[in-house]
């Protein structure tokens, strides 16, 4: 879908495909319409070749017999990296490549689902790079990003938006929400403000004094 | 599947089927041989009920249009507890309710996947329950419980075990794992043990001395 005689200006997030549950392939779809760098992980790219997609980079430790060669020879030019490194995950490995080549923004899909650590792990690592590149993640039923700064965007009256702390946020304060948060702490596990909702068509405004807040859109 | 002229003397965990992603009906069918209190949340009652299982309670805020009447229509007799609680989720209210009727121990399924919000929340706010009753969550991929004192189960060379902290735990030490850790403190977000695996067929050891872990058993 996306094309390799475009000259990429970086402005365009990437889009970087882990290794959980599909999405639809209309999400996809929508996610490669301005011919984003794609970065595939590890086995994940045998069902995106299926989906023909043209890949830019593949990155994985490739163990348990991943056939590299034959991945080379389903699509060319392909970038592979391997990266052993057992310390990071490969989703981890995937944004600090593209943070390094210089992209400001990343799309994330299939970071979620199946296997529940990877996919808990997968959801609240980008936090550590939030300073460092724009990420938002993305599945058939959510859509959500790291808070950086002060938040403000115009919702719908009633659009769910569940707002979760990875590990403890202080000072939290919140405009437009039907629950509004005014100086509160939240704490992963123990206080959370999930399936809070724009109160009213406006603009829903969000800040927290310290810590990593996930904003998340969701939908059934 | 199970039958309601048995005499429960709550020793076994109950079953609570929350309302994400469904698992392969096999899952379910070996977590109902032993005829648990089956306890289902809100709209995921209509796909019980197409599963053929017998519930003993339904419970759930039962907002946008849910027909209360239509489900006591399909089975009797079944408890209905209407739980508007708004501060709380319905994963919460099953476990509190669980915990009120004295029951030891609770086995959960279908609260991964659909919604990030909720998968993550459901997955991390069973900590906060670790002391009063026992959980262990269920998904295709994935078993995972809260540490609750001292961790200690044989396992073959190899299984993957991944250990998420909710929030920071300090003072951690493994006996038995391929990456041991040795008094050291793990953050979510920014430092766990995902995909640590058993070093040899042996025991596993975890202990922490602060904080809250999820000991996940995930496979592909």
């Amino acid at each position: 879908m996306s094309s390799h005689h475009i000259i990429r200006e970086k402005q365009e997030p990437a889009l970087l495909i882990a290794n959980g549950e599909a999405c639809q392939p209309e999400l996809i779809g929508q996610l490669l319409e301005w011919s984003p760098t794609v970065v595939v992980l590890d086995r994940a790219i045998w069902r995106v070749f299926e989906l023909g997609i043209k890949v830019d980079v593949l990155l994985g430790d490739f163990d348990r017999d991943f056939d590299v060669e034959a991945v080379r020879a389903q699509q060319y030019p392909l970038e592979i990296l391997h990266t052993p490194d057992q310390d990071k995950t490969d989703l981890e490995k995937g944004i600090e490549y593209l943070i390094e080549r210089g992209y400001p923004a990343v799309n994330i899909v299939w970071a979620t689902g199946r296997r529940a650590d990877h996919s808990l792990t997968n959801m609240t690592n980008i936090v550590r790079y939030k300073d460092q590149i724009r990420i938002v993640m993305f599945d058939d039923h959510s859509k959500f990003f790291p808070l950086v700064g002060r938040y403000e965007k115009w919702y719908e009256a009633g659009t769910i938006l569940s707002l979760i702390p990875v590990g403890t946020v202080t000072g939290m304060k919140t405009e437009g929400l039907r629950y509004n948060l005014n100086n509160e702490t939240l704490t992963i596990g123990y206080r959370t403000s999930s399936s809070n909702e724009a109160a009213q068509d406006g603009f829903v405004r969000i800040e927290v004094e310290t810590g990593d807040l996930l904003i998340m859109e969701c939908w059934d």
